[in-house]
């Protein structure tokens, strides 16, 4: 199967016009009726087909039929959720029907042991020139196309919003339970793609379909082993001079990669050999699935730069020598100010306030003072980013506060993060800032870290590293 | 003034009778009217005297006075918050008044230059043999004994409920938004001290005090620099054998020693000869300002275990990959199950759950499961602590589920943390198993590092190390 057949394929899968799905169900408790359901729930515009060998006349309210071949109409998508022995089967059907592209959600393949079962499904993918994601996996949402086919309660998930980030997750339970954290971090989702055992398509169609995606500013990715390493190096190479993909890999311990083996039977190779690759192209690498979040918020929002002095701006002076250890942690330096700056901080600034950085603007800061600051800063060629400090549990900080943070934030060409930690009034804020563009962070570390991600990946595409 | 009467003395201020607030004023925008407000508002149910040498009638509805010599009456602390230069003729007055302790919140001392002004305060204090807490702090918090001497508009902060964690900081900011943020990690307060300038009550009488102090089983502590060096080494030395102390030091690289000098007139010393006495003496060293959260929650609620072995059971394959991984950065090990164990899990599990760890429950797994495998562990003598990892997106978590984990999580003579990712759905479920005294982390990096902190300082208190 050719690869740019698959690759033009994806699309079918990302925006079917018509969908089957094969093992729908009025039984509440099937996954197949969980999936017809979020399809209607969303509003999908296309039209569903629900298919069940023991249908006798309607589904959830909808012609049912027994088998693809009976729908007689074009169908883009099936999804297959079935017991695992007669998916080959239905997938057979589905070729025969012209089905252009189907997710097999159903697990008890590879993972299980039965290599044989998924074999068979990949012949008949084959035979067909049928792309398929799964076997084993969630698969795949579009909120813009309102396709979603996991089988996942819909009150359990916060739906992710219309966004620029792409989640790519060989785990379904990674994949769910990032998913369900995106809305929080304030950032919307390009495309969600939960591959499970990589069968037919693998990390390197998928890849090869998001570099080229349009919608797709930043991939977020978790991985346990890629199949095909020579191809990975070769989309790996491309990808990052386009759009940045931050990574995390399962299994980088001897302990870990037994345990990622027995999950989707991954060939998860030597954890040095992968990080080597990861870095030699410009992979942002992730340490914890927060830095998978945190590093997406900053890459979809804010300007990239190849310096690293940073001015720090703080109402809070511990926290600002907090986030200075943080900085110089990631290789970063602290910004000298320029002697324009010092004095025009000088004749703006109270006495109280050492104009030196990290700036500490004073408890009693309003949003005058931050915005004052700020413009010094935004002039000032010393300055290649900023890490802001605002805790809104003093007195002057509040929405006026985030909304200077937001003008910044949003118009600036240097990069800008913001640290504002604490409970449900600084949450409010946050919420506020995050939804206009402006990344917030809880720690200083993970404001450093992911500001760090951002310079070095600015210097990759510059060729500097 | 010997350090046992320093010592007994913070019991004036922890758990004062009365309380004059020098400054306090009708005026909403003054300290002292916060002040003030917050201990009328809390219920404090001691006498408060405001005293404020403008006044002539009362403030805020009671009687005023010029001067705390006026009140004729025991005060045990005196909270000041009025102008810098005046603070060192006002102590001199509590002095000859008889004041047993103050906290001065103004600022302007050493951390701006003014030495000498900071000197005179001292000298005063010794005077009188005064313990005094700042200047240049937020003072103290005690939910107890409804003590709050924190100048915060309520609102802008959840307050903590009562717990078992003391809470010290040096900066003040550090201070409130940590504080901010107890409420939603779901432990309680025992005590919060933010102590600034450290002019006369310092880290040394402070550990001297929350040592010896029944309610506070756990210290987390924001550190920038102890002037003591030697006492502190002494105090570090005792206090580790009783209770967990989690640290943070602000100023660990060269340009964030810099700024914490200019903070709070730190004498930072090297970093280095910190953390070598931090380790020697058994403190838990955070990295990070979560750490200190994530870290007391551990420590307030698990049993201590020397023994490294942990297993792993989980809904979520991927998550158990990177959970596995965690364990290992953190010089943890997975645990080999007895011959017992396996023949018990084969029993009463499903075929598709491989019996091995990391015990993968399968995505359907239920309350049911999740118990039958804990009680598995319980008994295994080769597993010495547990990471559950329970993500709720899946359709059988749900909230009996929770109430299992909280059996077993309160009751086991092992410890347990929880790993459970995501939206609001899940915080729900979080809430519910922290409040009743289950750790829950929201990654496995921060579950395996805070489980390694238990068992490093269990093996430092039995001498292993």
């Amino acid at each position: 199967m050719p690869k740019e057949k698959k690759y033009a394929n994806l699309e079918f899968i990302m925006h079917p016009k018509s969908v089957a799905i094969v093992g729908a169900s009025d039984n509440a408790d099937k996954i197949g009726h969980i999936i017809m359901h979020n399809y209607i729930d969303e509003g999908y515009p296309g039209r569903i087909y629900p298919i069940n060998i023991k249908s006798t006349g309607t589904i959830m309210g909808r012609k049912a039929y027994k088998s693809v071949l009976d729908v007689k109409a074009k169908i883009d998508l099936a999804v297959i959720a079935v017991p695992a022995e007669i998916v080959p089967a239905v997938l057979d059907e589905c070729g025969k029907a012209g089905v252009k592209s189907a997710v097999v959600i159903s697990g008890g393949f590879a993972e299980v042991g039965n290599v044989a079962l998924q074999d068979e499904l990949v012949r008949v993918a084959k035979k067909y020139a049928m792309p398929v994601i799964g076997p084993n996996c969630l698969g795949v949402m579009d909120p813009r196309s309102r396709v979603d086919t996991l089988f996942l309660p819909t009150f359990k998930i916060d739906k992710p919003s219309i966004g620029g980030v792409s989640f790519v997750s060989q785990s379904g339970a990674v994949g769910s339970s990032v998913l369900d954290m995106i809305n929080s971090e304030g950032f919307g989702l390009a495309r969600f793609i939960s591959y499970g055992n990589a069968a037919v398509v693998d990390e390197v169609d998928i890849l090869n379909y998001l570099m080229r995606d349009k919608e797709t500013k930043v991939i977020i990715f978790y991985i346990e082993g890629a199949k095909r390493g020579k191809e990975f190096i070769e989309i790996a190479k491309k990808i990052t001079k386009i759009k940045p993909v931050v990574i995390i890999k399962g299994g980088i311990t001897e302990a870990g990669a037994g345990a990622a083996h027995s999950h989707t039977a991954a060939l998860t190779g030597s954890a040095g050999a992968y990080e080597a690759v990861f870095r030699q192209f410009g992979f942002s690498i992730a340490n914890d699935l927060k830095d998978l979040l945190n590093f997406a918020k900053v890459f979809e929002t804010q300007p990239l730069t190849t310096g690293n002095r940073v001015a720090i701006i703080t109402n809070g002076g511990g926290t600002g020598v907090l986030a200075t250890d943080a900085l110089y942690k990631n290789g970063l330096t602290l910004a000298t100010l320029s002697k324009e700056s010092e004095e025009e901080l000088k004749k703006t600034m109270p006495s109280i306030v050492n104009v030196r950085l990290p700036l500490d603007l004073a408890g009693d800061a309003d949003d005058k003072r931050f915005s004052e600051a700020l413009s010094v800063m935004e002039k000032d060629e010393n300055v290649d980013a900023l890490i802001v400090i605002a805790l809104f549990q003093t007195p002057g900080a509040d929405s006026k506060l985030a909304a200077s943070l937001i003008q910044f934030g949003t118009t600036m060409k240097k990069p800008m993060v913001v640290i504002s930690m604490g409970g449900s009034y600084t949450q409010a804020h946050r919420t506020m800032m995050e939804s206009s563009g402006v990344p917030v962070y809880s720690s200083p570390n993970e404001a450093a870290d992911s500001l760090a991600a951002l310079i070095d990946y600015s210097k990759y595409r510059k060729g500097i590293v």
